[in-house]
């Protein structure tokens, strides 16, 4: 179950010549989700040999253009190059209405179908959901209606011990039971204790994608324990009233954001042109919250599995 | 006086990546138009390490995505770095819609002025002209209203002999009138022949771009003894009936063309996402015009001025 996120693109508005503006793909077990899609994404998108054609669904954080002027001419690309399965795209209402403006200018019949889900203002809740996984959407504050998404598996059932089902002869009711947390009662009124029997699942892995957005650290609590934080940091501290005239943040906030929100890694992104060096950005996050990494264009954060040991409620 | 083209983009409707779709920087004594605008001309601007705010005209050839999506980012790339100079925009209705969907979309206030110039279809006259520099328009055949450009200098004045304005004791009339083409009779009645005081000035050089289109012979008088001639080879012949389907050309197609207009060199572009190698392009359009070469982006092709001898007619 690989769960990866690759940067394709983390400038803020203007892209420079290392980096492209904001897109990445999350890859949950071969399943594409593509998040934000700046001009030029299709080109990194090829550049970093993913296929596109696997995304099948897109979702959009806000309709400044530096998060989705890449989308005609991806799902143009997609469409000569003959793709039939859906596409859902997930946006606020203006994206949607460029996309349609545009697809009625150009008078392209698609051969696939493209499904609108309009992520209404101050929208939170679930965008998309499967058995293993679930994408949930909560607003941020910028200057226009902006969202962050949490990417997270969901939370696995017990898995049983080896041997337990032969050793105590469990019946297929039993082990759900079991899976389930409950103990056992056998035929002769013996109880075996769920924890003799059962391990913790894996930990269910996350991923929070944060841009663009003023400092929130009332949303700490919305995202806690994450695996890792993807956090614009457009500017440093030398671009303060900067920052909070566009509401945007600096890296010092979002090293403050990581460790308020205690999540495992920090990944500063969306950077504003004047950095062409990123170091003091890394600095300033690093000395709120240790284990911060700087997003590159190409870069790739894999979130392993994490094995959880018994707690005490479990033990 | 720099005559210079760089190629920005020489890919047909998908990207490859090596190759973006079409735009291009026709560079005349600094003075910059920009010739289509894909998605990602504003990173190959980047790229190349061409000023993006010198530019002041932008022709888009025709509607089709590959050849105008890079438009809004890079007019907001220009807002956001200060832009205050007006921007021209000659291109057709459908382009001019989606700017300005977008623009009231996305509620940007420009601190520049975007003066938009409409290309109609079947289009032939002038789009553009100062006193040494003029461009042209003339309809192709495509799928939509499509339209090829010509840059050209104007024809100059004969120039003086070294010395023939002392030599003769000219007047600044006499001068004027020599330029012109006129003998100067003297106040004596001696006749001066004007051969005799006056030079031929260099030869105003011209730059054709013609994509995308079908075969087009009939053209050929329109960019004849062009110096330079950009012409589409989105195919080679193993693809000629797609070529016809799509109203494209072939790259055999292609050196007909120079051939038939005797243009100095041709350089073919557009080529399909099959052809990863351009060789079998290359000799295709060679077969019919030798002085052929291949488009790739960052190429750079510089006209360089040529002097004419005495013709026939001038002696």
């Amino acid at each position: 179950m690989q769960f990866r996120i690759t940067i394709l693109g983390c400038s803020s508005a203007i892209p420079t010549k290392d980096r492209y503006p904001t897109a990445q793909l999350v890859d949950y077990s071969d399943r594409y989700f593509l998040v934000d899609c700046a001009e030029g994404t299709q080109m990194q998108l090829r550049r970093y040999r993913i296929s596109f054609q696997r995304i099948q669904h897109i979702l959009i954080s806000h309709m400044h253009s530096d998060h989705f002027l890449g989308l005609p001419g991806l799902l143009s690309s997609m469409d000569l190059l003959g793709r039939k399965i859906p596409m859902h795209l997930y946006a606020p209402s203006e994206v949607i209405s460029f996309i349609r403006h545009y697809k009625e200018m150009t008078h392209t019949p698609s051969n696939f179908e493209l499904i609108f889900h309009e992520i209404k203002n101050q929208f939170e809740g679930i965008l998309w959901e499967n058995e293993q996984f679930i994408i949930r959407c909560f607003p941020l504050r910028h200057s226009v209606a902006c969202h962050a998404f949490i990417f997270e598996e969901r939370a696995r059932p017990l898995r049983m011990k080896k041997n337990a089902i032969i050793q105590y002869g469990l019946t297929i009711e039993q082990i759900r039971l079991a899976k389930e947390g409950h103990d056992i009662i056998k035929a002769d009124g013996k109880v075996i204790p769920n924890h003799s029997i059962t391990t913790l699942p894996m930990h269910p892995r996350k991923y929070v994608y944060m841009t663009d957005t003023a400092f929130l650290p009332n949303v700490a609590e919305r995202i806690l324990e994450a695996d890792v934080l993807y956090h614009e940091a457009t500017f440093g501290q030398d671009f303060k009233i900067r920052a909070e005239q566009t509401q945007h943040s600096t890296a010092l906030e979002a090293g403050k954001m990581a460790a308020l929100a205690r999540v495992k890694k920090l990944i500063i992104g969306h950077f504003s042109v004047r950095y062409t060096n990123t170091d003091s950005l890394l600095a300033e996050a690093k000395s709120e919250f240790t284990d911060t990494e700087v997003a590159f264009d190409g870069k790739v954060i894999d979130i392993p599995f994490a094995y959880r040991t018994f707690s005490s409620n479990h033990c």
